[in-house]
């Protein structure tokens, strides 16, 4: 290295020299897509107090609001070795701060697929986080708030119900779970309210961003997962390919025809069959691997165990070994030929 | 540049080669800070429609909470050349997208004070975007939703008052005006409920990130200038000096002494004296200025047509000239000994 010294100072002085540990990126931004402008009119005038001991003021909800939006976030590798942008789309309860930094602060995959080469969009579904949330008067239904043990209990990262102990001192972890469990407390600081009567704007917003940025590949989980499905079902010729990672259901069972030329990967963690609600979840995406398959698509599935890949959760990108299961995702892009070959 | 050809291809196989449009990072990721675990009991349980049309199910909204925690970003530049980091604060109504690309597709102050060596967080206050929001069994009070013409009369776009047209037809522009005016429709999708309750939380929220992350310099907006301001008086250690863009209001008048070792800027835009509501609040952070100045402090105050920039809205950071106002708060802080000389 060191006959190297004075060309590398030559480079300094024009450009930023970057080292193997730099992330370096032709760009980054955000954009937000989709939605509408609503006219709510018709509702009465409300006496409502807006600060608490404050006065009563009225309230006119009548008038143009801007709803159901999605918000993304890009970040573009100097070198881009993917052909197409990954789009990252989070489960039920949470936002794209899913795939960024682990609840014990190592880099999750937004960070490792950004090295890998591809440029990423990561995304909040319409509802959540920088998307937004519309009033009353535009959607149906309340908010749901998950409470501080439902994860724990649920995600198997604890050894199912009853597993959460409140004073946090008889907690009955999953064999050899991944999760970060000391980190468990920051982990529920990513979880956000969500509506239950909004999947149609939800999906609506994802094809406004596939519409915007495809062709592309969709790496989704959990809830994410049937969004992703049904949208490569809409748009087939924009989706590269679907990688859903713990998906909470299929697709459309009807239109897993669209998907024959869309190869699919399912992915699966550890302790899936001491969970009923997994067992069900994974029975219902297997149910449309098999649609897929009768159509003459190809879906490939991943049980990380029968790799050798022990302990993962249902939070795949944030457990502990996140970084073997983003490299079994990336030899699977490499072999659908989705990178460019030679760098 | 020829005669270079040979060695800078040999750095190329070792790391990456950056030119100087690229960003350099050593690190990118998030986190959340501060909030806490909340115990709701003694509430009814309901039955709530959770699906418009489904079937009517129990909640139960006892239990354990996550609540009132806060998200940041960061963006940590290669070679640094600020002495302590950047933090973002938004606005109401917002979140830290703000900072982001422009609603029109140009960079933001994000990638600009990256760009010019910060380190750089990016957070979302406490009840928005990615930090999520209380149940109303926690919050008093119901959120707010802002009217799509509101911001275009109210935020010096338009020309005050009746300025919007609803069929965008009729619009009377601010005169010279720099905000982006065509992409006004994606500003808008930038917009999120807010609460008027919750300023105690919020404010927890930003001192709980500076315990966490300074020494630092706070670049705030509009009401997150207030809280800036509040939050240097109760940690005058940390903080090394407050931009405060449009500040809605000055900190606490009784609290202003805690600043006499704290350098602050009072940024303002054009077309002040034009709408009621900005003079008002001027006149709140002048007075508040005063305020410093009598305990011994520093207030610079800076209206920006006096350095011949003009045309700007309340939204500084996404006007058509926001790289020249960004110029300004750069020299001001270099004036201030915040950035490590020679480089």
């Amino acid at each position: 290295m060191r006959r190297l010294a004075t060309p590398v100072f030559v480079v300094l002085l024009t450009s930023a020299a970057a080292s193997a540990d730099d992330i370096v990126l032709r760009g980054m931004g955000s954009l937000h897509v989709g939605g509408r402008v609503v006219e709510i009119h018709g509702k009465p005038v409300r006496d409502i107090v807006r600060v608490p001991g404050g006065p009563s003021s009225r309230l006119d909800p009548n008038g143009q609001y801007q709803v159901e939006q999605m918000y993304a976030q890009y970040f573009l590798p100097k070198n881009p070795k993917g052909k197409v942008p990954l789009l990252m789309w989070h489960g039920g309860g949470l936002t794209g701060v899913t795939y960024e930094t682990t609840p014990d602060g190592r880099e999750g995959w937004l960070n490792m697929f950004v090295r890998k080469g591809w440029d990423v969009y990561v995304s909040d579904a319409v509802e959540r986080g920088r998307s937004g949330f519309a009033s009353p008067d535009v959607w149906a239904g309340e908010p749901v708030f998950l409470p501080y043990a439902d994860p724990f209990e649920r995600f198997r990262i604890g050894a199912g119900d009853g597993s959460w102990s409140p004073d946090r001192t008889k907690q009955k972890l999953m064999s050899g779970v991944q999760f970060p469990v000391d980190a468990y407390a920051n982990y529920m600081k990513q979880i956000v309210p969500r509506w239950l009567s909004t999947d149609e704007a939800v999906i609506a917003g994802y094809t406004a961003l596939v519409d915007k940025v495809c062709p592309c590949v969709l790496l989704t989980h959990s809830q994410g997962g049937s969004f992703g499905l049904k949208v490569a079902e809409a748009r087939p010729d924009k989706i590269r390919a679907v990688v859903a990672v713990e998906s909470a259901s299929g697709g459309n069972p009807g239109e897993a025809g669209a998907l024959k030329d869309v190869p699919v990967l399912m992915v699966f963690g550890d302790n899936v069959d001491l969970h009923p609600r997994w067992v069900a979840y994974r029975k219902l995406d297997l149910e449309y691997a098999a649609a897929v398959r009768a159509a003459g698509g190809k879906v490939d599935v991943i049980n990380l165990p029968d790799l050798g890949i022990k302990g993962n959760s249902h939070m795949v990108m944030m457990d502990k070994n996140n970084d073997a299961v983003a490299e079994v995702i990336q030899k699977w892009l490499v072999d659908q030929g989705l990178t460019i070959e030679g760098l």
